[in-house]
């Protein structure tokens, strides 16, 4: 069984995104996998609205999730702390089909550190009972993963990874190393045959 | 047939979250809803490590989603220019469930103002081939949406809504009108018949 992956991540927003897109969509070829169909930030703005041109395309990338046997996704923080929202929606939606899911991001960071040094700035107290709390009065939850615990929490369930790999400065959204460790993982860890 | 609803949002991250759910469960109630039990943010740690606690809080979260009718999401951004990624997740979840999804924000700005003038700060070009990008190269999306298109695509697809509500500055996240309107939006659109 050749194992379909859907590939998530934000790649699409990279002004080389396309070129980026069909790298990953080789790798997953060169380690005995097949990738989804490319997603539809290629289809044409046919007339519509925007709103419903946006639609066409969240429906076109349902549509591969539903035909793929597993994700992988880039988790790596994108505009903000947290991993691209459209790549987090994406891990959800495959968790609820119990489709495995893997991921990578590129910073060696996780989420507690990024949530107290790069959006509090270190302003965080001890907060009410016993839990950590930004200068907003949030609460700052520590439970040792990537992002929030919904994600690693559902990644983990399946039997799933995280690749918490450092990419070089720069690097952040084209380094390919975290996800050829997944795919080569992936390979290894015999879930073609798992899944067939 | 009462519908059961997956409350969805950061309210857990409140130092006054667990009144504030309450609320909103009590408000399903008058509603003519049944609100799922509370999630997992009660759990006792039980002596696992940090992760496994996780987990777990993670794997109840998912329990009560599958056993929910609809899901009814807080989208108002949290700390940074998107929704709390774990109530994202949740909404991807029950969208791959075909579990119709509702949602407010407390934010009237939409997601592509948020880009330009939140995160970029305005420092924004024409980019390439017409797509506006921000100061890192990024492409910015414009779909009229709240946020990432795969979230109100997702919304969309099934039937749902968003509710876009300017809470009072300092109320962005105990104001619940916004709430509110997707209930009784919700109960007048009929969907307890829709799904029986």
């Amino acid at each position: 069984m050749t194992l379909k992956i859907y590939i998530a991540g934000p790649e699409v927003f990279l002004p080389n995104g396309l070129e980026i897109v069909e790298r990953k969509r080789a790798l997953c070829r060169d380690y005995g996998f097949e990738p989804s169909a490319r997603q539809g930030d290629f289809l044409k703005h046919a007339g519509g609205d925007k709103f419903t041109f946006g639609v066409l395309i969240s429906g076109h990338n349902e549509a591969l999730m539903r035909e793929s046997d597993i994700v992988v996704a880039n988790l790596t923080p994108f505009r903000g702390i947290s991993a691209d929202p459209g790549t987090v929606y994406e891990l959800g939606f495959m968790c609820a089909l119990d489709r495995p899911a893997f991921a990578y991001t590129n910073t060696a960071r996780g989420y507690h550190e990024r949530v107290v040094n790069d959006y509090y700035r270190g302003n965080v107290t001890a907060g009410v009972n016993g839990r950590q709390a930004g200068s907003d009065g949030h609460m700052i939850e520590d439970h040792d993963m990537v992002d929030n615990l919904m994600l690693d929490g559902g990644i983990d369930r399946l039997g799933g990874f995280v690749v918490r790999h450092k990419a070089p400065a720069g690097g952040e959204f084209t380094d390919l190393s975290g996800y050829e460790q997944c795919l080569s993982r992936i390979r290894d860890g015999g879930w073609a045959e798992r899944l067939a």
